[in-house]
């Protein structure tokens, strides 16, 4: 697949997907301030894939000249912190990175702010930070591989099945989590046809998981959102399966707009409902999908697309960004630690433990 | 509300609702063959409306050179029947009206043939079916009102609803059916707001019925039809209705796509699920929901979203333009005649009676 993200000497370079499928076009991000611009804008979009490309943002902030000392330093990376994890507020990944090498970044400060400061600490502390960015990247890559052969073996007999949003290379730095379990299930003869719903306002379903899909000959139709409860009905739906953005302490998992309307008509449709995904979108701080904060993005995202308005003048639209289905819907979560079925308050701890 | 479909002196003016709400353009058919295109290419849409069309539409066959004999007449009518029952095949409003008319023209050739065919016979036919035409659209204005005026009492005490698709004057004769019903009940004071589904790919909800609630002052909020689940859940929705494009004899009913995923989402959030139809979208010829035939329309239409694509090339694409909704999800179908409720065949056929 192609690379989303591209960690360069002096910058960072970012796929934007925004003009997938037609285009391929990288942006270049100099500081975090431009990372998380990106990031805000959906130019890289994806749970597990923002939460790299806020780690090498946030790394960024070491990729500038040297400040005067430590306190300068501490400050710049502070705000660093605070621009990325205010980028997007759902998805748990990126918080869960900016605060993990924001916290190495602290714990190397707090350690070396009695020494004087030079350019060599602040070289050691740029490694150290691009190191553990690095480290993020490859364990999403680690964890994508782990969850997808693990959530393949549930797939007992061939199956069409439905997906919705992109949870695939693109999402992630791996090959995926939805699509990643989609792939590995399909080289094992256990998927049929897939159905992927365009995932309205952004149409990353149709734009981004169609062009993946094609990329690695799986069979794959696209629909329209509202085709889903029809489509399961006479096409014959053997599973569903999504990614998330959040997952909370009892299961609950908040994921792109449209995930729990597919959770209740396939619960209507009796068709079994995974999650896909890396055990860093759990998030045990969050007690259950009521506490989860939902992006709510502008409404000019509904009324236009690609530039052209739909909507007559003056009217007004909603655009909340994701949506919580409630763990008594979700068969399973597939999480490279193991799969958390039924999904419990105590089996999401036993694997995040 | 703007005209629909303007019937003159020899052609039939048809508003292009493709180009709505941005510009209002009107197509002149002058034959039973334009009328069919104009339905079929989906310039006038909706169950009623394409009724009165194809009503209008079959009257042009009359408006042409008067033929040499009753052989030829006939002919030439039974080939516009043809092609206008052809045009669109689930909603059966359509068949309906030319069946109606056609039946008239049949009738009046089999009394009228042993006769020597002259033109003052021509002109009596041509008046006779357009009288025909004219009450076919009449009929549907009347039954918009009594069961707008009928459904608004199901509302006891104030709330937000939410449709599909266009059900309202644009879709009629008259002020609408889904649309028809809200007006009233929000003109009692029992409608808080609306919240209408884009209905995706012709995107009906956001340009048509987006337009009408705006210039009717109704308050209103556009949605991607993936969010249905999620607002119903988070913005206390208290009903749903929607039109119809064919009620068959239990009950079941076909309606735009994306109908049965509302139906299924009201019943697991407990939301009265409401259809609002005149008596000619019952069909009692058709047993049972299975046996309605379900339009698949070109997968460019969901590949293409105002010329630009937006899948990548290569890929597939399925385009059921209806669903069907089975009777057991429906709370009650709203007619002119009453309410059937429970949505029985025993109930449907009384209504008929």
């Amino acid at each position: 697949m192609i690379a989303r993200i591209i960690p360069k000497k002096n910058c960072l370079e970012i796929l934007d997907q925004r003009l997938l499928p037609h285009r391929i076009v990288y942006l270049r991000a100099l500081t975090p301030d431009d990372a998380a611009k990106a990031i805000k804008d959906m130019a890289t979009r994806g749970a597990p894939l923002i939460g790299c490309a806020a780690a090498y943002g946030y790394a960024l902030a070491l990729n500038q000249k040297a400040p005067s000392g430590w306190r300068e330093l501490s400050l710049r990376l502070k705000k660093a912190a605070a621009v990325l994890k205010a980028s997007r507020p759902t998805a748990v990944a990126l918080a869960y990175a900016v605060d993990r090498l924001h916290g190495e970044a602290e714990k190397f400060i707090s350690e070396n702010c009695k020494k004087c400061f030079d350019k060599t600490a602040y070289l050691r502390l740029k490694k150290l930070i691009s190191d553990e960015a690095g480290a993020v990247f490859g364990e999403d890559v680690l964890a994508n591989k782990r969850l997808s052969l693990s959530g393949a073996k549930l797939f007992k007999r061939p199956v069409n099945v439905m997906t919705i949003c992109n949870a695939g290379a693109l999402a992630t730095a791996g090959i995926g989590t939805a699509l990643g379990v989609i792939q590995k299930a399909w080289e094992k003869g256990k998927i049929i046809h897939v159905y992927a719903c365009e995932t309205r306002p952004y149409l990353q379903g149709a734009r981004l998981t169609m062009f993946e899909l094609l990329r690695n000959k799986i069979p794959a139709t696209l629909i329209t959102d509202n085709m889903a409860a029809h489509i399961m009905k006479t096409a014959g739906i053997g599973a569903v399966v999504a990614g998330a953005d959040r997952i909370a302490a009892n299961g609950d998992t908040a994921n792109k707009i449209g995930t729990y309307m597919l959770a209740v008509l396939a619960r209507y449709h009796k068709i079994p409902f995974y999650i896909a995904a890396p055990v860093p979108t759990i998030d045990m701080k969050t007690p259950d999908g009521g506490k989860i904060p939902i992006e709510e993005r502008s409404q000019d995202e509904v009324h236009k697309i690609f530039g052209s308005r739909i909507s007559p003048k003056g009217a007004k639209a909603r655009h909340p960004a994701f949506d919580v289905t409630p763990a008594e819907l979700i068969t399973a979560i597939i999480t490279e630690n193991g799969i958390i079925s039924p999904v419990t308050r105590a089996n999401v701890e036993k694997i995040t433990a």
